[in-house]
This record gives structure tokens, C-alpha cells and sequence, in this order.
């Protein structure tokens, strides 16, 4: 994967936030679990919430229940983008205000998956995000489901990642202004596992996810 | 607004989770901070990530700082997607996980914001999102800043709002197979404010904006 390689022609901008690390590029990936996929669909933008997963230098992502119309056609241009945001940045100046926030923008021709047992193995890899070691526990998939099942992929050769962390940044004249500065950090938290209405019986609570950003991926530890 | 008024060919799919209550269409664009702003640059599907807000019947964004190209060309058609992922939806067959999430696409060409005196309106209204009645005790903007700053929206006028909310929804085959059905909940949560390493003096921390999900949007009350 070459981090680098973005040709679209007004992606340049920006650099100065641009990073190039793959381990922190899979990581916004990873642990994040919703992307906004943007396709062309009779000559307008579109952009659908979904959910992602990685393998290697495959981003997939799934087009069942978020909308049908989440799987472009075969080879169809489409731009991914997956944003953690971290922070309010508030500074003394309304100008100087921003957001803290990691985003990963990647951009290729949607691949859909057609075969069947290709599929299953790859949706295996997508609950193993969402609920480790939970996909065993399950009803076997059944042939019509997994028609039913829409997933695409992109290969992670053409994508951008921004960072920004840290202080709000003032002018030097601005410091001793008479305001508070400084960051409002915003993260994704988990609340306590909440049982189905018809669940009977006793069952160990599932692994949750590990989320960006989280103090921590341990269900025992939240509020 | 008419929440029904879409008319992109694709979005018609879906319609078991759609909504028209236009309040509830307001808090998701209200209550949540970025959106993901999808244009056409050079025939291909871009995304970018940045922050909106919402004046009456138009949806603004920013792009400063998140990229200057958040600003598409006069009347350019744009896609603005808003997502709350709300949980995880484990169900007792892989085919019946979803998540549960609240989502807005609107649609609309895209109008920057050229006038000074409606520009600094309109940013005062940012900031009143990001954190309340803040504006008045900021260093006031400069002329040079406003200039730097885009600002642009598109009314709301045609719009999409997806509501998936509740238990795992499995077949009534599945529901005594021997795994645990329920939902991860997942909301945002405000951290501590962090003042800033060359905050001097005593000020009072800022009011946090209100984050959709979360059980208080006091910061007295977070981790």
C-alpha cells in the first residue's frame, strides 16, 4: 500500500495534515466501524453509511440492511472514507477552532464478491470485528442468505489518512486573551450489553468490539 | 421541508426504515458534529469529512481545516451524509446482525457564503453549536480570517432519514438456538475538558456542545 499514491487532483491540499504510517492508516480502519461510501449514481453523488472490515490490503464493506444501493455497479469508481473524531479544539480565536480527528479516504473500482464460498469467508472476517470468536456460536449461514448478502471491496493502493491531535494553535498575539482554550475530547463509548426481549436462558454476554478511542474494549468496565 | 421529496433514482430501496418526522430529522443533523460531504471532483465520487450545522431550512458546512476542497463549485451537487451509529445488533444467525444507527442524506446544490456581514452570522451559529454563548468571548474575527473561512449549504429540501432502532430481529426457528441476542450499545461521550498547555490564569471551562446518545451533555458529569 502506498499511502502517497493520491492522484485525484484536489486531494493535494492539506498536506501538512497528511500522514503516511500504514500501521496507523489500518488502525483507523480497524477500529473504527462505520465508513461513508460516495459512488456516482445517474450522474449525482451519493454517500451511504455502512459498515467496513480489512483484510490485508482489502477494505470491504457490506450492502445488506444500510441500503441495497451500497454496492455500485461492478468496477464502479467509489471514495471510502472512515473519520474517528476526537475533540472539539476551542480556541481564543473563532477562526483558529478545529477538530481533532483521524480519517482514512480511500478510493478505487468496487469489487462485488460472487462466490459463495469466498463470501463466507470473508463475512466470518466482518463479525470477527463486531464480536470476536462469535461467528462459531451462530445458525449456520444458509445458501439463500448468503445470495442475499451484498459485499465489495476496494484494494488500499490509492487512499489518503489525516491526523490532527493536540492544542488549539493561536496566534502568539492571541495568548492572553481572556478566554479558556484548550480541548473537548469526544469519544465512542459502550454501553452494557442489552438483551433481547426473547432471549431465554443464559448465555455469556458476547466480546464486543474494540473501539477507537475507547478507554476501553472491555464491556465489564462501562457505565 | 419535505422529507419524503427524494428523488435520486437508487434511494427508493429501503423504504422500511425511512422517516419523515421532521424533528426528529432535525436532532440527528443537530445533535451530531461532522458530516460527510460527497461531491464529483474530475468525474470521480469524493467524501470528505467536516463540520455542519443547521440555520432553519439550510444545512451548512465548513472547509477550513478539513481539507479546502469541502467547497465545490458554485451550485455543484453534493450528498451530505449524517450518521449516528447508536449499537451493535447481535442476533443468533450472522445474516440478522445489523446495527442500530440514525442517518440523514440530504441532497442539494451546493451555495458558498460570499457576503462578510452573512458570513459572520452564520459562524456565530457554529459556534453556538460547538459550544454555547463562546462567540462573545473570542478575540473578534479579522477581515483577513473571514476571507479565509468557506462557508457553504445546501436547503433542505430533499433529504433521506434511516431509523434502525431495537432488539435483534431473528427467525422464529432461530430464537432458542443457544447463543446470546441483544445489542451493544454505542454512543459518544464527552472527556474531561483539557485546557490548553499555554492557557495562563483562571477561566471558566466552556459549555460542551450536546452530543446525540450520550446521557448528559455536562461536562461536570463525564469521565
Amino acid at each position: 500500500m502506498t499511502a502517497d499514491k493520491v492522484s485525484r487532483t484536489r486531494l493535494r491540499r492539506g498536506a501538512n495534515q497528511a500522514v503516511h504510517d500504514q500501521q496507523l492508516i489500518h488502525e483507523i480502519i480497524d477500529q473504527n466501524l462505520i465508513c461513508h461510501v460516495g459512488f456516482i449514481a445517474d450522474g449525482n453523488p451519493v454517500v451511504i453509511p455502512t459498515c467496513h472490515w480489512r483484510i490485508e490490503n482489502r477494505l470491504y464493506w457490506h450492502s445488506h440492511r444500510l441500503g441495497a444501493n451500497v454496492a455500485p455497479n461492478h468496477r464502479s469508481e467509489v471514495c471510502i472514507t472512515i473519520t474517528q473524531l476526537d475533540g472539539l479544539v476551542l480556541a481564543r480565536s473563532a477562526f483558529n477552532h478545529s477538530v481533532n480527528y483521524l480519517s482514512v479516504m480511500a478510493f478505487g473500482a468496487a469489487v462485488p464478491v460472487t462466490d459463495a464460498a469466498e463470501k463466507i469467508v470473508i463475512l466470518e472476517r466482518m463479525m470477527d470485528k463486531f464480536s470476536p470468536e462469535r461467528w462459531p456460536t451462530l445458525r449456520p449461514v444458509t445458501d439463500a442468505e448468503l445470495q442475499a448478502t451484498g459485499v465489495s471491496y476496494i484494494t488500499l493502493d490509492e487512499l489518503s489518512c489525516k491526523v490532527s491531535r493536540g492544542d488549539a494553535e493561536d496566534n502568539s498575539a492571541d495568548i492572553d486573551w481572556p478566554v479558556w482554550a484548550g480541548v473537548l475530547p469526544i469519544y465512542a463509548q459502550l454501553g452494557a450489553a442489552k438483551p433481547n426481549a426473547d432471549l431465554h436462558g443464559s448465555h455469556s454476554t458476547p466480546r464486543p468490539p474494540i473501539l477507537a478511542g475507547s478507554p476501553s474494549s472491555d464491556l465489564s468496565d462501562n457505565r
